[in-house]
């Protein structure tokens, strides 16, 4: 942090509400990069106080993505929306098979927000990118008048290596591939829902917002032969598996019977009159390797907390052609098509 | 883009509004990318369809930077928030000696938004990255209810490739050191505000909106040993001297009377009240560099249209460090301090 004269002291930040100044370029924003943002995020980039980071990278691979998150509530059993903003940059790089290094972050605040909850939800992405192996080394933040925004949106973007030769997207799923998902479905949509519905359940199910990538590397590392990765976040499994079908025109057939889901996960579901597969995860992925490492895949994944019931759960076809088709519980064939209007906006 | 079948038609995606399920990571989700996004911003990466961009780069230093943008009004004469999303990322890299080569782009949506704007902007976004070089290849969408957004909100993110061995930064700037602007002050914020205030004027001013990297590219080429470069946005020129003379703990004096503003500028502000160097600007920078490289970057500057009104206004002291000193026009001088409170609120 830079050094403060004595003789002009700057108030705290905390305690106070966000102002539109905080936006405008001056005093304000500054002293909100200083008090809050830099203690938090300190890193090389971050220190620099530029325009943007400078990074000394090797030859290689980068995977970039990014995700807006607009999450209501912000704060939700599990977690908040800065723990969500990094862990799913994190693992949509994670998805390309690349170490996350380096993030960056875009706050887009209300006026009148607390200034204490914007601290809470950066010291949780802090902790979050240290947690993941990642440095937060570049930001910005805007404020919008009362009404047009809601509390606080974020963007992640991120930069990873790509610690694979292999290339892992929809196009390298083939015929035959095991399909495995890495855990119990529906516990973020329904930790959120609950809380915006004010739905008491027996037991409280939490986020289960994660980084992934320490699950991926291990796969990567015991030679699985990876194809395809994807992160199971809004409109679910079933969205996620249509659109891999329709990007790869292969099939895809999956047994309900065997998809992880916990009871009360299913439970609460019923109350709600949700389908856990269309629900949002915010720490599960699906991989598409080849049947013969379907085993391995799911034995090494199991070593992970985050991925304790990761399970085979069908494969692909040839035909049809950009389908997905469940085997339900009671033996009887659908197509299992994308998540269809709005289930629960907002989600992340 | 992805071969829809003939018997299923999707429905043109103009004309309509933006809807919640926009963003909820279904069928229209899928639908607006697919329609909309992947035609205009079409490119290696997002072709695959997949979680993030995979870009093979050679060893070096990489910039990495992100800005959010809630600009209203969304269009304005001389641009719209489109070009600005682009625009302003690109210069966030330039001002850090680096070609910009690849951008994110996330969307915050509201719910209503006709999606012709959508595209209109989108189209911008490509235009922007294409006069830039750069290209868009990875993105993400969210939607938020009416009421709880502003039309578009957008951030990016971008990489670029260090093109110089230069440490371009607040802590390369030296006592003696030439400061010069690479064009005429307050057109930006100017465009916006009289968009917003209804106001006409004998001429309208438009935003300066530019991509800089040509002309950086121009200094770096010709040797000149750039200390830092910083691009004049919100705050304006008084507050991005008073970072660096901050940050790198150095005074700056600055005459007034050679500081470039526009007749219809200076008018314009004495009408509603803004001083031009408080003003943001959106294709205007600021670089430091040693005083005998000062006459030829403002040459070189000039030789792009963008910057023909570059001009030398002032120089670095060693004290007082941290303080901007403005000599006025009649003679006297005075501390110019940052941005304080909010001038013009949400003018990027």
């Amino acid at each position: 942090m830079a050094q403060f004269s004595a003789a002009c002291p700057l108030p705290t930040v905390t305690g106070e509400t966000v102002l539109l100044a905080h936006g405008g370029g001056g005093k304000l924003t500054h002293q909100l990069i200083e008090k809050l943002f830099l203690p938090l995020f300190a890193s090389s980039g971050l220190e620099a106080r530029h325009d943007g980071a400078v990074i000394q990278l090797d030859a290689g691979r980068l995977a970039f993505s990014t995700d807006s998150y607009v999450v209501q509530p912000l704060f939700f059993p599990g977690g908040n929306i800065g723990d969500l903003a990094v862990n799913g940059t994190v693992n949509d790089l994670a998805m390309c098979g690349a170490r996350p290094v380096c993030l960056s972050a875009g706050f887009i605040l209300e006026e009148g927000l607390p200034v204490g909850q914007l601290r809470t939800v950066a010291a949780s992405m802090r902790r979050a990118a240290d947690r993941a192996g990642a440095a937060l080394v570049t930001g910005d933040t805007k404020v919008v008048d009362r009404g047009k925004g809601d509390g606080i949106f974020i963007n992640t973007a991120g930069i990873g290596l790509v610690e694979t030769d292999l290339e892992i997207r929809p196009s390298s799923v083939a015929s035959g591939d095991a399909v495995i998902v890495s855990g119990d479905l529906g516990a973020h949509g329904v930790a959120i829902l609950s809380v915006r519905e004010g739905l008491e359940f027996e037991t409280v199910i939490q986020s289960d917002t994660a980084p992934l990538w320490e699950s991926v590397r291990a796969l990567l590392q015991a030679g699985i032969e990876i194809h395809c990765l994807r992160d199971l976040t809004r409109g679910g499994l079933a969205s996620s598996l249509n659109e891999i079908a329709e990007a790869a025109r292969v099939g895809v057939s999956i047994d309900e019977a065997v998809i992880p889901v916990t009871d009360p996960v299913r439970g609460a579901c019923e109350i709600l009159g949700l389908d856990p597969l269309y629900v949002a995860n915010e720490g599960r992925f699906i991989a598409f390797v080849p049947d013969r490492d379907g085993d391995r895949t799911v034995e090494l994944l199991r070593g992970f907390p985050v991925c304790s019931s990761a399970t085979r759960i069908g494969r692909v076809e040839q035909a049809p052609a950009g389908l997905v088709m469940l085997r339900s519980r009671i033996g009887g064939h659908r197509v299992l098509d994308m998540l269809s209007g709005e289930q629960l906006p907002r989600i992340c």
